[in-house]
């Protein structure tokens, strides 16, 4: 399967979902939408929302009901991007090739916008619906996931140990502990809920869930050597700012090459993963080579 | 109805609950579970999560499963705080007597905290549970009000109009929008999210909001006039702040008399909203006297 495509078409439909969440200005401040959407709707390449629509597909649903879920994965991560790049924490100024969401509207509003946006993925994923394919069981299950995945035992749990781990000494356990957390929860909970929502089985849930576990850890090894051997371009960020924050990284244990190998050893492990999977898992399997090819 | 030992008894309830849900410290880095535990622990009227357990009594439920719903909105309150504390906002110092949360822990942990509070609001409300008294599709309705009530179009949003008004020349129509949301929206909140976990009928849901709009204005004011009346002891945090920082409050308006009068009317509006209840919304009446006449 040419994967490109595919992305591109998930994308356009994310990109299209989202533009409609944060449409109607009389109902927020308009200084706090204006910067929500600068976030929201400044590009970024969609990967956690269109694993939860691949997902869904793999175990056999492939309706646009999965939307509002899958879109929630994104306001989750682009809240967690606004707060990561605030002075207090990593201080960028540049995010996607434009300034970061502090750097155009002011430290508190960032810190607002950065906590809508958490808070408005709880609110799409409970939205009342009328002619809808999932029980409200299984809502509260996916729900369960989300909040998991972004909290103190996910996304910002491993936050804070990354801010713990700068300028230390740490073992690559360590630092393998921090990705687990601080990327890959949130991964974690984009296949499941797409599994959920799909209706999988326990046991294809589990096959799932070993897969995002794996393309999770693939996808920070290649965020690592990017940062590192990357454009100023291809990133939209600066390049190499982690090795002068004093940032471990895989390529600093592992060397370039040997960082690359790891990463493909995963992907390799995750595809493996979905052999009981027919040819509806074929974008997971394509989103997994992507993830360690991609050039940002 | 004497409300102090009511309000005594449902705050140790309270208190106790949400004691047990940062107790695991295996779960998370340690220096979060400390900076989260600071906040959600360091004391507080409880008055959010005692207006839930109130309005659920009102409707004729009182059982102890209303209670993580009830403590979810003491999370999202706890999370306010420690944001508008922070020095991009309210530039706060003393909180409840004690250093705020970044004075003690820095400003990356305290924002980190704070999103940590708010996702587990959410993870509260959608637990698994057996035996559980309400039926997925009122939880999944629950979860909305309570992320309408905490998010862009509640309180964020009020917080937002807040900032913007500083030093701002606004009128008391703007006054009243701002507290509409920053504080209205989420007491608004916990006053339905008991009312849907009760039982309540579509007319007495209706009355509940009502009274639940009626105490949270007359909230705000009594909180205007204590910021000016009350000592730095009664109030845990400087008193006068608000004036020096140039907020427009209601005594500014209508002097603090006539701030108190007004507050009075919105008690005695919202006891009469509930006049078809029975002697179960005792305690609810109790409490809209209480939140004027409080010391702190």
């Amino acid at each position: 399967m040419d994967i490109q495509p595919y992305l591109e078409q998930q994308r356009q439909k994310i990109d299209r979902f989202l533009a409609t969440l944060l449409s109607d200005e009389q109902a927020a401040p308009k200084a706090l939408y204006d910067s929500m959407r600068y976030s929201l709707l400044g590009g970024g390449k969609r990967i956690r929302p269109i694993l939860t629509l691949a997902a869904a597909e793999s175990v056999g649903y492939a309706g646009e009901a999965v939307l509002p879920y899958a879109a929630s994965l994104e306001l989750i991560h682009t809240y967690s991007l606004i707060h990561d790049d605030l002075p207090a924490m990593d201080n960028d100024d540049y995010r996607r090739g434009r300034l970061t969401n502090h750097k155009v509207f002011g430290e508190g509003l960032a810190v607002l916008a950065g906590d809508a946006l958490l808070t408005m993925a709880f609110e799409l994923c409970s939205r009342p619906v009328t002619d809808h394919p999932f029980d409200p069981a299984r809502r509260v299950q996916v729900i369960h996931e989300l909040a998991l995945g972004a909290g103190h035992r996910g996304m910002v749990g491993g936050q804070v140990l990354d801010i713990q781990a700068e300028n230390q000494d740490i073992s690559v356990e360590t630092l393998q502990t921090i990705h687990r957390y601080k990327t890959g929860k949130l991964i974690r909970a984009a296949v499941r809920i797409g599994g959920i929502l799909g209706g999988a089985s326990p046991s294809q849930l589990e096959s799932l869930t070993a897969y995002a576990e794996a393309i999770g850890l693939a996808f920070q090894i290649a965020d690592d050597v990017l940062n590192l051997t990357g454009s100023r371009e291809e990133l939209g960020k600066d390049a190499g700012t982690d090795a002068k924050r004093g940032k471990k990284t895989y390529p600093a244990f592992y060397g370039i090459e040997g960082a690359r190998r790891r990463a493909d050893e995963c992907v390799a492990r995750a595809i493996e993963y979905l052999h009981e999977f027919d040819e509806r898992a074929a974008p997971l399997r394509g989103l997994a080579t992507y993830i360690v090819n991609r050039r940002h």
